[in-house]
């Protein structure tokens, strides 16, 4: 079986992807699927390729790989396209262009997986409705912790009712602040996060604390079957965190940690002092944790929440799982 | 949709079961699902009624509430039943009864969902390999770490090869050395662990390392698609630690835990000195862990590994992705 897709956004995220359906052909096989990016939407390249695009070419340069089109939204509407993954950087201020591409997508019944945030933190409960009604799959693993499967651990903790989430959603912060702990300023520390590839493009996103807000808003629409939005977030980042505080923790044997947390309607980020004795104390450098508290005990998730590479594993097991769910494969 | 499932064994976690059972009969109903428990079989009791036996009356006693029968082979063979519900205390020498039982149901067409650890622990592929012969769901994540989904959790995980298993996979040692950490004796420990009733019916299974090393294989061979049994297990339990060398550990800002390890073809349970900057160190009481070494990097699953109710919950969970797997719901 053939399944056509669109990919939106080639960056590091969206080439790892490209590398990983390189690598992981045999598994798509396995299942009977030959799986073919027809169109690759970025702010450069407009490109279509009814035969399927290259991959291993695509990785290193679009240029000559297909047509050049117009519109996106004709593509989507008049190519056969199953799957519409979605890499774009979209904005906090109004979710494009991932908001538009998505309900576009859903609306000539493609199936949407995204690693976008920001459509999701400000327009969740749209968007799952809409993929509902239409009855396609909206996936997003990779918005939250890339690809340690904090979204996803949902489907196998089935009539789990939680009442509270409690993480630590960003690994730029995290980072940071453990660069900090080992003698770093936070402006060292930044620039290292920028050399490693984890800061967000713009990376006052991380610092400010809207990544890890929008991430929350993500997990407890998922977990409370709520609509929040960012706007319902108390935000404070690590901006203002000095060098002085950072050693003062250290001191009284406790770290700084940028913590998320939610119960219902309260939602909050902000900067948290953790005694040694928090489960949360030894999760350093780049990686991620979220503990929910449901009605039989606390269950702890963590793993890498930064990376291109986990970010597009994120949205490859989405990729799978999905077709498994429409196949029953 | 009416299925038919047979209980084996219904102490504390087969209880605990039918009380889910009850308080998610909505759940079940969603998805167009009659769950009928039509036979319950104990040492003491076999019965069976083609109705459906009660279940708010069974809980708290099995008398009258269906007739005797002889052959639990014979029910299997000829009462249309679609789950074998397996909560029996198998024997960690030959998997029995657990094994025979889950075998003739396999055999007889029957999905199998075991909370029992020995007979996976010894007879691991021959029974996965039967069950895939035979086109039949055979679920077990209530043998490892009860419902926090140490097992379920590959499923969301596609492609992922993992090189490494590292936990804390018995509640029961835990919970002692957690214990002996604030000033108890092994004995005291080990007597209030009873009381709370985490320990297995012969404590030695858990402080003996034996009940780590059976979850150790499942695990192994789940993730690393081997045919471990028990033998490939090097084991030391915790029944020679002592007082003293726990203080000496806390004198050392370290704690000393029962550790299950298994990269290929090295499995080992020991006890082991863990440095307070470990994301194993704050594992404490009855929680467990496991951490998967992955070619995306580390990832951390905690949650508690003990409790009636918990098991209980990882054989419902079993059910309904069983459910939804097999009907596409």
């Amino acid at each position: 079986m053939e399944l056509r897709a669109c990919l939106i956004g080639f960056g590091k995220v969206g080439r790892s992807f490209a590398s990983l359906l390189i690598k992981n052909k045999k598994i798509l096989e396995k299942i009977n699927v030959e799986f073919k990016v027809v169109c690759i939407y970025t702010r450069k390249y407009r490109l279509f390729n009814d035969k399927g695009i290259e991959l291993d070419k695509a990785i290193f340069s679009l240029d000559n790989l297909g047509e050049r089109f117009d519109d996106i939204n004709d593509i989507m509407a008049t190519k056969n396209i199953d799957f519409l993954m979605d890499f774009s950087v979209s904005s906090f201020t109004n979710g494009e262009p991932g908001y538009s591409l998505i309900k576009c997508a859903l609306n000539n019944g493609i199936n949407v997986i995204t690693v976008s945030k920001a459509p999701l933190a400000l327009h969740f409960r749209e968007l799952i409705e809409l993929a509902k009604k239409r009855n396609k799959i909206l996936r997003y693993q990779g918005t939250v912790m890339s690809g340690t499967p904090a979204v996803n651990l949902k489907e196998i903790l089935p009539s789990l009712v939680v009442d509270k989430i409690r993480g630590i959603l960003n690994g730029t912060t995290n980072f940071i602040l453990t660069k900090m702990e080992e003698g770093f300023t936070f402006e060292d520390a930044l620039f290292e996060a920028k050399k490693l590839g984890y800061a967000e493009e713009d990376p006052s996103i991380d610092i400010k604390g809207i990544d890890s807000a929008a991430k929350l808003v993500i997990l407890a629409n998922t977990y409370f079957d709520e609509n929040y939005s960012l706007e319902n977030v108390k935000i404070s980042g690590i901006e203002s965190i000095s060098k002085g505080q950072v050693d003062e923790a250290t001191k009284n044997k406790s770290r700084i940690k940028l913590i998320a947390s939610a119960e219902k309607d309260n939602l909050i980020v902000q900067p948290k002092m953790l005694k040694d004795d928090d489960i949360f104390f030894n999760i350093i450098g780049i990686n991620n944790c979220v503990e929910f508290d449901t009605q039989y005990g606390r269950i702890l998730l963590s793993g890498p929440g930064a990376g291109a590479l986990n970010t597009a594993y994120g949205a490859f097991s989405d990729l799978i799982l999905s077709i498994k769910q429409i196949f029953n494969r």
